[in-house]
Formats: structure tokens, sequence, C-alpha cells
């Protein structure tokens, strides 16, 4: 296996030498192209990834639109140019007590970058999902480990950017797929001396034995694992009394979508005991009745439910709301559940993210309790308030406190349904990621697969066309200090 | 020990929690004072670095001007406020299938930052150095362990720092000032909870040391170390023979400055096998040998420049061309040496970096050799191109190669000086840095201090002043994608 996997890194380096200086145009054509052969699957990709996975066909649509979509995304960012942040400080020959010099930097792929494809977006955080399309954009070559609970689904995909690649005449390693499911591989690909970086979606463990691997390397090298959240939603007094029926029914929603296996699935909020708060939870446990049950994606993530579900459930001081038991194999049910902010204060595994349809309800005495609990939570993908006009007025200490716990923070929506824009992001403080500081949706994806590189006084001829004097790409500069589409 | 540390760090914390709120026009006017307060201190101040570091006055009156610069430049770029980098992606509420949500984030303080100032510069990279004035810049308490090897130039600065807190009414313990040389010091404060990110300028072993306590920690955390580096120089085929006079002096200056004591040092240079590069090699040992020995730093330095030395002059094959012996204790002459390509090749532990006025020439056959050597470098802050108009054109490839190896790519200049701008990259890939991400040198330093967050359809009274539709602050931000200083 070794010697194979050596293999497949030199490829992937191999290809780096030359992807790394294909131009943004190119790089548009090729992921356009990638999105094209998707689609040129046709029907068949949809059945695959819907027997692979439990999940229904009408999902698979919508997905297969949203990894075209950021695929398309990607293309246009790296066509259009300014993602590459190029800084411009002209010399000043005069300046004493010495001359300044000419210095120009932009960002510049990384080199081989390893994708660990998510089990619960088969299409869009997978095989050609939102981390390869990100490293692909930057200008660094894949190398993804096929997740093995859809690996059809995977392969199918990983013939489509194959074919993307031939048709645009590129080098044929700049993307590879590797099947395999041993932690083992896992390993010896993070530690491999050519990986530069590395994309993983999953577990908490997981995600911290990838990191672990990067960090004991000899040249240690960037991980960014997205290992999942209780994404805490705080219900505000007026919002509970005027608007429980509608917030019932889109939180049910959000807690059932894709059978409770999103990442940023609302699965705690926070109220202050009251008869609203009451009133809500019925509302939300009714909701959730009417929500049938669904087979999870696989054995594992359906064993991990249950027992994570065993966990809370049994826990002192945690009372059932709602939860019917589902017969079939697989078949997961919604489950509410209700505790007081005192018990979950001195649990701290009541924090622990359990991965399906669930949410837990977490019942303040009175407001400073409410700040006590929002201060305690660990690192979260998002954070969601939910408040009238008024209720934000009086708790602007909320907002600020947010943001010390969170990647996004949501006002009045559900947390679920990541937009896919320049503002996105979606990563937050350990242990929701393991790199708080970049994100893994939306456009500045792409920055966790560069580094910046300096020119001191180089001769124009020799500059990359995007630090050139003449903006012949049109893109955004910051020449000394002020943005512009301008020539130096 | 223990209680006393964790008692600063959890003043760290509490100082954080109003200082990442403070405005950039109050953080300016903190960085401002900082410097106003140094440059009370008078001639103590450099008297003392003197005598602590057996640097010359003058020195200490450049690198003390440069400390207060930086800490200004920094002032003046939170003050403009551009630099939280503000995205807003306004919302369509008819999109088909889903409304578009209205996204904005920008970058915020990470948390209490712990500094490991640099002995090498006392002033400019140690108590109030860059990463200080940096991290104060974004928001971020820091906690400075002071050098050993300046225990007194570090109290007198941090006794400027503590005024300047006093005189701008700010927290008390938005700075703290440790002492103590251990390496127990350092694993307990950077693995204590709340440190959210660590600054080191030192040893490769330092700093890896630091690194992997990082990593170990149960939430892991940034290290940005800046380790060292050979920053090899290419001297070109024309260039040697036209300008070689020229650049024997200018090379000369370079490695002997400061002692040799720079991290930017040029202790590899590179070229073919010429009687033109025999003569700037002749050239440049003549111009060592007018350059008086001096102190080094302290006694650490000293035996590890001897130690480092011996052990590259009497490998196999490396020829001693300038070596004169200084008799005094701690004075360490300039040393020049020179081995071929192919025992440069063979011996990995040629690379090392020896930290003092030292350079060795590496003789290649041909270019293809050249190529060969250049490729197989490790990590680099910088390299550097020698060579005229013609030589830089029929090397074109060079280039290229030197982007992978380097974050500072130096034309017909000496990489020592490094200009304090906005395109500045003052970091590399391993074992240059950590981090070749980010840089520890220019305006780009406070972007190690940051993390991004994003609100979702938050209702302006709540937004930070950055991201409300008034742009009352006329910072550039990129609405919908185009850079602009509009109101949205």
């Amino acid at each position: 296996m070794i010697n194979e996997l050596n293999k497949i890194m030199e490829q992937a380096q191999e290809a780096y030498e030359s992807y790394q200086f294909v131009s943004g145009k190119a790089k548009k054509e090729f992921l356009y192209c990638i999105a094209d052969q998707i689609e040129e699957i046709g029907d068949e990709l949809i059945h695959t990834a819907s027997e692979e996975t439990n999940l229904p066909i009408a999902r698979f649509n919508g997905e297969r639109a949203r990894t075209c979509a950021q695929l398309k995304a990607f293309g246009d960012l790296v066509a259009e140019g300014t993602w590459v942040e190029a800084v411009i400080d002209t010399a000043l020959a005069d300046r004493k007590p010495f001359p300044k010099p000419d210095m120009r930097k932009m960002s510049v792929a990384l080199g081989p970058v390893l994708v660990f494809g998510a089990s619960n977006f088969p299409l869009a955080y997978s095989t050609a999902g939102g981390d390869t399309a990100s490293a692909l954009a930057a200008g660094c070559p894949v190398v993804i480990k096929g997740h093995p609970s859809h690996p059809k689904t995977s392969a199918l995909v990983a013939d489509a950017v194959k074919k993307a690649l031939t048709q645009c005449g590129l080098h044929p390693f700049i993307f590879q797929h590797i099947e395999g499911s041993s932690f083992e591989l896992g390993r010896i690909l993070t530690q491999h001396p050519v990986t530069a970086g590395v994309g993983f979606t999953g577990s908490l463990i997981g995600g911290r034995a990838i990191y672990d691997y990067a960090q004991n390397r000899e040249v240690p090298i960037p991980v960014f694992a997205e290992m999942g959240s209780t994404n805490p939603v705080i219900l505000l007094k007026d919002a509970l009394i005027h608007k429980a029926a509608e917030m019932a029914k889109a939180f049910a929603a959000s807690i059932t979508i894709g059978v409770g296996q999103f990442c940023t699935n609302p699965g705690i909020m926070l109220g202050i005991k009251s008869s609203s708060l009451n009133h809500f939870t019925s509302l939300l446990a009714i909701e959730l009745s009417m929500v049938p049950a669904y087979k999870m994606l696989h054995d594992g993530i359906y064993n991990n439910y249950t027992t994570a579900l065993d966990k809370v459930l049994f826990d002192k001081g945690v009372e059932t709301i709602y939860h019917a038991h589902a017969e079939d194999p697989l078949t997961a049910s919604p489950v509410l559940a209700r505790v007081s902010a005192d018990t979950f204060l001195l649990n701290p595994e009541l924090q622990h993210e359990v991965f399906g349809p669930f949410s837990l309800i977490i019942v303040c005495e009175n407001r400073i309790q409410m700040i006590n609990v929002w201060k305690k939570l660990k690192g979260q993908l998002t954070t969601t308030i939910m408040g009238t006009e008024n209720d934000l007025e009086i708790n602007k200490d909320l907002v600020d406190i947010a943001r010390n716990i969170a990647g996004r923070i949501v006002f009045n929506a559900v947390p679920t349904g990541v937009e896919v824009g320049n503002a996105t992001v979606h990563g937050g403080p350990y242990p929701s990621s393991t790199d708080g500081r970049f994100t893994s949706v939306g456009m500045d994806a792409i920055k966790r697969w560069v580094r910046p590189i300096c020119f001191q006084d180089c001769p124009d001829s020799l500059l990359p066309d995007e630090l050139k004097d003449f903006n012949s790409l049109n893109i955004f500069r910051k020449i000394n200090g002020e943005y512009s589409r301008d020539n130096v």
C-alpha cells in the first residue's frame, strides 16, 4: 500500500509544479467543466447517492445543484482574480535614512491538498465538494479519500472530474481518488512529505486524529477539520410570547432536515423559565411529532445517535418531551428533551453533540443564569438569537458574548441552510473546527489553501500578471494602502 | 509559580473582555502613547540595551526609531480601520428557491496573546516589538515573557507600556510582563486555557517546543514561531562578471550586520564554477577581512556559533576561505567558506543555519546542478537573485522555484533590512517559521491575531460600526464583491 500511496502523492506534487501557474480563466473553465460532467451523469448519480445514503431523491437534486453552483462560483472567483489579495507598495528611492524598495505580494497555491469527504453531504462536501472545489480553484492538486459510506457515488463523481481534466488538457494528476476506509490510510496520506494541507469533515475523534498526525510531522501542515457543533439557540422573552408557533415550525424543520445529520443542527435551545417557554416546547414537540422517521446514513451514524441519545436521556435531570421510537433498522425519529440550566451547568457532557434529529431545551431561572450558560458554551459553528426588536435592544450583551463562541451569529432564522457567499463563515472555535480562523463554506474557503509571497524589487517582466504595473487582469489591488483597479 | 501564572492569564482574559471592543482610534492613541513613553526613557534605554547585548549605541538609536515607528504604523492601521476586512453580502428576499440572507463578516480579536521576545532585536522584536504591537493593535491583550538576555531593557520597556495604559485609561492587564527563563514557564503559559495565540522569535528547537506544547492542548492554538533561515542567494553569470566588486561590498555588510545575528543573514550563496565566481569570492573575503570582530549577544549564541562553525568547517569537502580567529571572549570574526554542490547535496547538515557572521559559497558545476540545489533547499524566510537583465531573462525558472522555497524573493539587493510595509512577508515554509501562511513583520502581521465572525440578518443597530449600512468609519469594504468606501 505504501508504495502505491507514495506514487499517488509524488504524482500530485508533479501536477502541482505546473498547476500552480495555471491562469484563473483556465481554472474557471476546468471547474465549470467538472460541473457539466457531474450533470452529465444524470439520474444515475442521484439514484446511486440515494441508495447508498438512505436520503431521498429530491434532496440529491438540490445537493447536486449546490455542488455544481459551488464549483462554478469558485471558477468565477478565480477568473475574476481579486481573490489573490495583491498588495503593492511602490519604491521611494530618496527616502531617508534608507531608500524604500518596491514590494509586491500575493497569495499562491500551498501544494497538494488531501481531502477527507463528509458522509452527510455525499455531493456538496465530498468528492467534488467544497474542499475540493476551493483547493482546485486555489491551484492545489487534490487527493481525495472517498468516503466509504458512499463509494459508488464517489467513484462516479471522481470519473466526472477526470473527464474534465482530460477535456481541459490539464495534468492528469491534478485530481486523484483513493478508496479505502482504514485509519492507517488517513495517517499515511496526512504524514506524506508532499501533502501541504488537509480538509476534513466528520467527527471530533476523526478530525482530531488527523490534526494530531499533521502536527507530529517534521514539517507541520494546516488541517481544516470541521467537526460539528450543537449550534445553541437563544429564545428571548417577547419572541416566545409573540412568535412561538412560527418558531416551533421553523425549528422542527431545522432539527429534522436531513434526518438531523447537518452540522448546523440546532441541538441546544436556551430560554428563561416561563409559561411561554413551556408553550413553545409543547408546540415544538407537536411539530416534531408530525415529521416522519427516516433512515440515517449508515450503521455507524445510527449507532452513535442512539448511544448519544441514551446517554443524554438517561442523565439525571433530563426530561424527555417527545420521543417516538422507530422500529425499522437505521430509522431515527425526532427527539426533544429538556433540562434545567442548573443541571446543564453541572454536567459538561450535555454539551456534546448528538448527531441526529435531536434538540435539548435548557430552562434558565433568569437572565443572569442564561448569560452564565451562554458564556460556558464550547466553540460553535453557529449561535442563533431569536428575539423581537425590543428583545434584542435589551440583550445586546448576548451578542457580544456570541462573538466569542461562534463563527456565525444568526438572527431570527434557523442555523441550517448555510449560504455560500463572500461573507460566509462556516468554522468556529474548537471543537467545532480545528481552526476557527478559516471557513470551509463560502468564497473565503479558498484562503485555506494559500500562502503569501513577496517580490522585492522584481523586474516587471518577471512578476506574475497580478502584480505587474499594468493591471491586465483588471483586479482590485491594494496599492500604497488604497484599493483600486488602477495600473501602478 | 502556577498560581501566579494562573492569575496573570485570568487577568489577561478579563482585559480581553473589554479590550476587544476598544475602537481603532483609541488603540491608535494607546500605541502612539507607548512609543512616546519609550522615547521618554531616553538614553537610559539605549545604554541599558547596549550593555546587556554588546551591540553598539548607534544600533539602538536606529532600533528604537524602528520600534516606535512600528507601534505608530499599527496605530495608523487600526485607526484607518480597513484592516478588519469587512465583507458585506446584502439580502435578496425574492431569490429562488430560497431567499438570500444578509451576511456580513469582519475580523475580530482572537484573545490573550503570549509573546516570547527575540534576543537579537531587544527593542524591535522583544517587549514592545512587532508581535506585541500587532497583537495590541488587533485588540488582544499581551502577556510577554521577557527575554532573559536583556532583562533590564525589557523591564524598562514594560514600564513604558504600563504608563501608556494608565495614561490612556485602559484596563491595567492589557499588557503584562513576566520575567523568567525556564522552559517550564513557557510550557505552562502556552498551555494555559485562556492563551489564544503565541508569537515567538528564536531557535528552531525553542520554537518547535512551543509549537508542540500548543498543539498538544485540548484546544490547539496558533503559534507563529520565526525560527531562522539560511537565506540562499543565487549569483548569476553576468552579475558576477559585471558587478562583483559592488556585490562583494554589499554582501560583506549584510553577512556581518549585527554581528551576523539577523534572521535574514545570507548564509548560503550559489554560483556556477567560473573565474568570475572565484574573483567574487576573493573580493568578498577581502571585504569581510575589513570588518572588525565584535562581541555577540550572549554566551549561548556565541557558543552555538562556534560549535556550528566547527561542524561546517571541519566537514569533509568544506574549504575555509576567510577565518580570522578573534581572541576576546564572545567575539566573533566573520567567516567565509566554500563547498562544491556535489558535497552540499550529499550532506543535508550543511543546510543548517549558522547563526552569526558566516556565509557558505556553493560551487555548482552547471546550471542544471544549480537548479537541483535550488530545489533541494528547505523552507526559507528569503531567497535572493543577483542578476543583470539578461541573466534574469534566461533564468525565469529560478524565480518559479523560489516561490516554493521562501516568503520573500529579493532581486539585486541584500536580504537583511526588512521593510515594514503593506506588502512585507517575513515568514516562510517550515523550518524558517512554523506557519508560512503569515508574516511577523509588516502590517499584515496583525492578521495572526484575528478570526472572522459572520452576522446573519443582524439588525443594523447591533452590528459593529465596521459592518453597519452607514460607513461612518469610511473604510474600504467588499460589498457584494466590489471594494468601496460606500454606504450599503
